[in-house]
């Protein structure tokens, strides 16, 4: 079998670190495609990946393309061009439909890390991927093609973890609470890791979590914890909606809650609380002086930009999930999680941990694709596809990940904070 | 002499106020014209002058005309069309340079509230009349012509307090301390109580006081006391820089200290906070998705009008000057000062507070210039003039001012705050 040829399209932080991955393991792939509305980011990416990796050739073992992403046209040309075999999406949330649709029409598998969204629309109904995502997967399937959804961090690694639970820790699965707190220090006033757009609004929105069979809804911020985590150690909580919280409770049906924590700082906190009361994270246009915009998109414009943060940025993210159930007839609980350190990721690829921990598992996923371990032949959420082989290689890629067992009266055991790895967690793979 | 016709420029919250308050006296002035770059905004404060005025005529006592009072021509042309005799200026400080070269050109007086200031500059040096106004005073003098320079409150009414103390209570003066207190209530997470551009923008700048003969800078909120006024009671108050501390040195070279003080409550300073450090109070325009927009912009227009606060605002505010010095060879301070209830203005004129007592010494003003009691044939800062005619109008304009005497060691005694002027309060007249 030829190797497939790679399509990334963004050149975010996300894609950037995509882009220095896929360079890593060139030999899987055919050729490399990096494809973004702006020639300058791409150009910039590129000459990065090239100057880490004297191996990679600019214009030969890489290629740029400008391309407008919500034009499926405009995609589908792009991939019949570079003839490719997996199309990764790290582009803007409003792109997917466009994107998915070049892949179903074209034949290229497709890889994504967040659902779908439509710009100028809030509080959007659970489960989000029934939106635009799922109605697809009969195209898929007609077009005998691989989507995988959501295989970033959280979403992504995170289903796998409760797929690998279910498979090799419990044998049934009571709740799932995701925890994803970053405890490193940028340096600036106010901050998001990502695109602000992205993620302003989806804290700002109303907080979806699944409960007792249902999806319930509450105001955002409205429930908290204290936890305290490996390496990152004690921190804030609070329930957010987020994307795999609309496919999980499919695979885990007998859950009898699925809810996602983010750790939010107390700085943070009163930000976003001015500019949500001020009206300023809406993304419905208002006029200026005659002219229609958004305030978000202002607010963006004066945010720090993202691929920014990384110099200088220190600390580590902590991400994992808890999961409660049974074994051999006993309460067991475990945290499956990763750690992932600012500084290194850097030093590595020039990126702060946020972007590295989406782009390290978007592209381990590309390897199952390329090597034929994932291939469902249909569009799927990855917690329905088989955790090991991609468990397996996603050290390999640059994320470790490890297990341990927490007491089942639901409290974190002191040692677990502020020191790396508790001494009884079940080791994954050292970074490659 | 027959009575001069009054060109009010500006349809904002207080030019509708100066509006109502022109056709209460009506009788003083030829006829009334209403200029404003937008119709519906004109048609509105005519059509609610009209309804609460039963003699005054739309189109006949007082005219509407549409204008942009940044170009000069179409002020002129606008002067000579309704044969204006006094020109008052209560639109954007932007308008200024163009509405007075406007009066020069056709020999119309000249009145104000604010000192001119250009979009895109902040931190102008002092004295900011140097600027714009000084420098045409000789083309004032050269037309024969009269402009008062900042007559609202403040600047306005607190610089004739300060002639008054001058004249009639103190011998020499040692210090002015302007305090402005809105201890109202208008029920939004946040709001300005004037255009929330000229508000901010002069919040945010650094804070220019006059000491020891010089003008000093200083970061905003960096100065602070506690006070205890008349009606409003114990407020904080910051150092803040004003328009009325650049002209009063000139008048008052004695005072070794010339301040303005302005109260913040907790949730204004934390919501100015965060909108400072994020960039969103710059009126230096950024680029937004290839727009070009001033941060500001946006945040005044999700900010509300501060005209709709008036329905609903609570509260009082206070004003005035606590003035120290020594009479008669021993050491005296008074407090010279003004309150205004938000309510009474909202019956009477559908406004709030802060527009009122705007608008209401503009019309004194312009009262003054009708009945000849000032003509100074130049360009005066107004406390230059005498301040006994204007005090004795001003309260049946509507709003009455009253002096107390004060601790000369500083203090505020307790019986000031929460109960209406003091017992040693000599009073001004009642609204009329």
């Amino acid at each position: 079998m030829a190797k497939p040829n790679l399509l990334i399209v963004g050149a975010g932080g996300v894609g950037a670190v995509a882009a220095h991955k896929a360079a890593q393991f060139a030999e899987d792939f055919g050729s490399i495609a990096l494809a973004s509305r702006t020639e300058a980011k791409l150009q910039q990416v590129a000459q990065d990946v090239v100057d880490r990796n004297p191996d990679i050739t600019l214009g030969e073992d890489i290629v740029t393309e400008t391309v407008d992403a919500r034009n499926k046209e405009e995609v589908a040309s792009l991939i019949r061009k570079v003839d490719a075999g997996i199309v990764l999406n790290l582009a803007t949330p409003y792109c997917n439909t466009a994107i998915m649709d070049a892949c179903i029409e074209t034949g290229a598998d497709y890889l994504d890390t967040a659902v779908a969204e439509e710009e100028h629309v809030e509080n959007v109904p659970a489960p989000w991927y029934a939106n635009f995502e799922w109605p697809r997967k009969p195209d898929f399937d007609k077009a005998d093609t691989n989507a995988v959804l959501g295989i970033g961090f959280d979403p992504g690694v995170v289903n796998v973890f409760c797929a690998y639970a279910k498979r090799h820790l419990l044998d049934a699965i009571d709740s799932i609470d995701i925890i994803d707190v970053n405890g490193g220090d940028h340096g600036r006033y106010f901050a998001t890791n990502f695109d602000p757009d992205t993620n302003l609004r989806e804290i700002r929105e109303d907080v979806i979590y699944w409960e007792d069979g249902e999806f319930k809804t509450i105001p955002h911020h409205s429930r908290k914890m204290t936890v305290d985590l490996p390496v990152v150690g004690e921190h804030d909580v609070y329930s957010m909606g987020h994307d795999e919280l609309h496919s999980l409770p499919r695979a885990f049906p007998e859950a009898k809650r699925i809810e996602f924590w983010m750790g939010f700082g107390e700085r943070y906190l009163r930000v976003f609380d001015v500019l949500e009361n001020l009206g300023l994270i809406s993304s419905i246009p208002v006029e200026v002086e005659g002219v229609e915009m958004a305030p978000l998109k202002m607010v963006k414009a004066v945010l720090p930009d993202p691929a920014t943060l990384a110099e200088g940025y220190t600390g580590e993210v902590c991400i994992g999930c808890d999961i409660r159930g049974t074994k051999n007839g006993k309460p067991r609980r475990v945290f499956i999680y990763s750690t992932c350190d600012h500084t290194e990721c850097f030093r590595e690829v020039g990126s702060q941990a946020i972007s590295y921990t989406t782009g390290v598992p978007a592209i381990a996923a590309a390897l199952m694709l390329a090597r034929g371990e994932w291939d469902p032949k249909t569009m799927v959420n990855v917690e329905e596809l088989n955790p090991d082989p991609f468990l397996d290689v996603m050290p390999k890629v640059g994320i470790d990940w490890k297990v341990m067992d927490l007491p089942v009266d639901g409290s974190w055991p002191e040692t677990s904070g502020h020191n790396s790895a508790g001494s009884d967690a079940s080791a994954g793979q050292g970074r490659a």
